[in-house]
């Protein structure tokens, strides 16, 4: 057999699912994960628990791995290379994975190519932002870490020079921009392969709520056909230059005069693509890997007119097995998804999928069932 | 967390893709393999390598499980027995799944339900089946060892006394039946649960190619409302009344004057059932889960007007992964699904699905990649 071994670092959900949808294509999955008990580790036949920032683990763990993906951008860059000098294909490689490792480094790429951002430029003290705020349409101003951010982790809306302290204790350097006065949240999913074949799924709407992803919609209700096809066209352009391989986000601010500007990038399966799953030909699961692969994509096109996602946080209630009598029998048509993870209060254990001809239903039936796995909806 | 522990016997690719419709359930899956290197055992992180004919390796595998289920029909009942009376649920349960191991047994309970089956009887020599010939239209009869056999192996078709020889060597009791002169072949595929909810899947035509199927057709085409209906209920009342937990398939000859007889009987997800991964709402291997778990089921109705699955044989090339660029890029929409085996000469290692408006396109596309990948079509 020559079925291919592809190597993933890291245990979280996305790997967990990746797994899941390697499955069919008869690859083999090997795990580098922190814990046995992490998400992925729990359904993979084939787990290394170690240490990714060790480059010894991760050299041993890449032995006989035909490729290695990622599922989180927290790879030191320098290990990346170090693998690749190797002879290890690493998809995404060093140079691409920077941009969403780095948001200074990938503010400067955009703006390199051409792609509309929000206004935004390094800062160095909490004067220097004053100064930020002096050159456009003042305060509140947007603080980023560079590094380590995620789901509203190392962000912060500053409202004055006294407020913006906190961003540069950590001493890592610090990115400021306009707070954008948007309509809405979109992304646009797009897959590549190093082969230069890409993909673009539909273009869907992200609600966040918290700074966390809480609900998508796929497609974008109401996108016209022109900002539909521009965000498709930049996330294409983005995964060209960016040279991205396997699976990329592109979160969006569509603004109230009718813009897009790039929020954010994720070079892996992103919490905006899981509508995929039950809701496209090919989910962004199995296109990331056979872009990884260098095989040939799947088709990205939506298999129902709307599909919603919605993501189960934890709750008060730690038993959310009790609650699938209820979902289950209320929803025949509903698809859950869980992790495997402890229930903790507003950690994303999981999330559930529903599509159909009507959207209104379609959202309240994946609300629903979110809402009573959480516990804060009771009948 | 209180998600539960299911404890699946066997570890063949009805195992590997139960533990791939498990993964988004959450559940934790525990498998009993007769080796490291099975289809599931190769995906599946719990894995315990024994022999299900030994009660002392089952009970241990069973310690932990919340319930335990079957990839295939040859653990002995008493075994079965064994576990219930320890206190573990066995779904399906040793009283239902003795109909699916023991053919005599299946027929004598279908003759009780008043459901028709071919004509039947128990022979004890050659020179009985002469006499069960004479008894109806003659020669040719089908014989038919009442345990072990599968995929065409343990049948014989006889022409004559002299041929009717070798079926009685096994020294198993051998079932002879008249052979029938069916136009088609049909699969009702039925799930239900402890609680006695029961989902009927469309019914589907399912073509054998040298008594192995190579294709199944979802729904079956042509076949008319009653038929259709009257197949459903057939197996609906089979799983009731003989308790039937889990996923049964019931294939069924349609003759050439509209009649329905029931041919076998399989308790466990099936190969006419595949199609439903990527042609249903919700797979048969989801709602397999769902019913030993006693869930609610998830509805059963097709997600496109057809869907093909196509058997991948082994052919003489081994070398099955190089051919999926070809079938990849040809068909963006083709489902893979391999089940991580050796290819040898006509074993199953893989099916492919296909589905759309337009049964003749979907049939072409789903045979063309099917023979691609054995290596019988090179272009």
């Amino acid at each position: 057999m020559t079925f291919p071994v592809v190597g993933m670092v890291g245990g979280g959900q996305l790997a967990r699912m990746t797994h899941e949808a390697g499955i069919p294509l008869g690859i083999r999955f090997k795990l580098l994960s922190d814990t046995p008990q992490d998400s992925a580790a729990q359904v993979v036949s084939e787990v290394v628990v170690g240490d990714y920032r060790d480059l010894g683990t991760l050299r041993a763990f890449a032995q006989g791995c035909d490729v290695i993906t990622f599922d989180h951008e927290h790879v030191p860059t320098e290990h990346l290379r170090a693998l690749e000098a190797d002879g290890i294909p690493v998809r995404p490689g060093p140079g691409a994975l920077v941009h969403a490792q780095d948001k200074g480094v990938m503010r400067a790429a955009l703006d390199r190519i051409g792609i509309p951002c929000p206004r935004h430029r390094i800062v160095t003290d909490p004067a220097d932002v004053g100064r930020f705020a002096a050159e456009g349409d003042g305060f509140p101003v947007v603080l980023k870490t560079v590094r380590g951010g995620y789901d509203g982790k190392g962000v912060w809306v500053v409202r004055d020079e006294a407020g913006a302290a906190d961003p540069f204790k950590a001493g890592v350097p610090v990115l400021a921009e306009e707070k954008v006065d948007f309509a809405r949240e979109l992304a646009a999913n797009v897959v590549r392969s190093p082969h230069g074949q890409a993909v673009a799924y539909p273009v869907v709407e992200s609600q966040q709520v918290n700074g966390v992803c809480d609900t998508v919609i796929a497609p974008a209700p109401g996108l016209s056909e022109e900002l539909s096809a521009e965000a498709q066209r930049m996330a294409l352009t983005i995964a060209e230059q960016l040279d991205v391989t396997g699976h990329l986000a592109v979160e969006l601010f569509e603004t109230r005069d009718g813009r897009l500007l790039v929020n954010e990038l994720a070079m892996r399966p992103h919490n905006s693509g899981h509508w995929t799953q039950d809701g496209a030909v090919t989910s962004q699961f199995a296109n990331h890997l056979r872009a990884v692969l260098d095989l040939p994509l799947g088709d990205p096109r939506p298999r129902a007119p709307w599909t919603v996602m919605v993501n189960v946080l934890g709750g008060d209630y730690p038993d959310m097995y009790s609650a699938y009598l209820h979902c289950m029998a209320r929803d025949p048509q509903l698809k859950i998804h869980m992790y495997g993870k402890d229930v903790k209060p507003g950690r994303k254990v999981g999330h559930v999928t529903t599509y159909g001809d009507d959207l209104a239903e379609v959202l309240d039936r994946a609300r629903h069932a979110a809402g009573y796995l959480r516990g804060t909806i009771t009948e």
